[in-house]
C-alpha cells in the first residue's frame, strides 16, 4: 500500500479530527465535543505547534494519524519521540499501515538523534501489544506511571 | 524552610549537574558522563530549551531540583506538565523540600491551564510513592508504557 504521510494543515484538519473521533470510539470514550476540537485544532497549526500531527493517506483520504511529542530523558541526556496516538481505522487495520506510520515514527526519531521513542498501550489491546513487541518496544515494568488532574 | 526556586542558568548550571549526578546515585544509576552533561547543558540553555530545569536552593546553596516538560493528551485536548526529575539530596528530606517542589509544580500547571501533571517513580520507591497518594496522584494502571532505545 502506498501510504503518503502529511502534517496537518488547515487543509486537511478536518480529517484528523474525524480520525481522532474513531480513536475515541475505539478507546471507548466519548466523541471528542467542540470545545475540546477548537483546541485541538489551534495548538496543532499554532507558530509553535504543542505536538506534531500527522495523517496517513490512500489515495488522498486519511485513514491513519500520529500524535507526536518531543519528550527528553534527563537519565540519556537526549530528546525522546513520544508517540501520543497511533491510529489506523477499522477498515483499513491488518494491511501494514500501522506499520508504514510506526517506521515513520523511527525514521524520524533517528534522523533527528534521539534517544529512542517511547509510547503507552491498553492493557487490552493484544493485537497493538503484539505489534509493539515485533517493533522491538520493551514494556517499562520498574516504574510507575502517575497522573493528578487538575480541574479548574 | 524557606526554599527559593531558581530557574537553572550559566551561573548555576553546575550545582544542577551536581544534583542530577546525585539523581543518578539514588537511582542506582551510573554518574553521568562529560558528553551527557554537555548535552544537558546545551539543551537545558539553548533559546528554547528541551525542558524547564529548576534548583530549589536553601540560603543560597542548591538542595533539590526539578525538570520539567509541557506535553500533551490529546484525549483532554490540553498541555500536560510532565515531572521528568524532581530530586531532594539525602541530608535535606523529611523536612518538606520535595513538598515545596512538588507545590510548585501544581501552581505551574494552574496557571498555564494546563489538564494535569503526569510523572513516573520507581516501584521500589516507598517513601516517593507514599508522597504522590498523598499529593492526590492516581497511578496509571490501565496502560503499559513502552520504550524503544535507539543505538547510532
Amino acid at each position: 500500500m502506498n501510504i503518503q504521510i502529511e502534517r496537518v494543515n488547515e487543509q486537511n484538519v478536518e480529517q484528523w479530527m474525524y480520525l481522532l473521533d474513531g480513536l475515541a470510539g475505539f478507546e471507548h470514550r466519548p466523541p471528542i465535543g467542540t470545545a475540546a476540537k477548537k483546541r485541538l485544532k489551534a495548538d496543532a497549526l499554532a507558530p509553535t505547534p504543542r505536538f506534531e500531527a500527522y495523517l496517513g493517506a490512500l489515495d488522498g483520504e486519511a485513514i491513519g494519524c500520529l500524535t507526536l511529542l518531543s519528550t527528553y530523558s534527563t537519565f540519556r541526556a537526549s530528546p525522546v519521540l513520544y508517540i501520543e496516538d497511533i491510529f489506523v481505522l477499522e477498515a483499513y487495520r491488518r494491511r501494514g499501515v500501522g506499520q508504514v506510520l510506526f517506521d515513520f515514527c523511527v525514521r524520524l526519531a533517528r534522523e533527528r538523534q534521539y534517544a529512542g521513542l517511547e509510547w503507552t498501550v491498553l492493557k487490552w489491546n493484544e493485537p497493538a501489544i503484539r505489534f509493539y513487541d515485533k517493533n522491538r518496544g520493551v514494556p517499562i515494568s520498574d516504574w510507575v506511571w502517575y497522573r493528578r488532574d487538575l480541574h479548574a
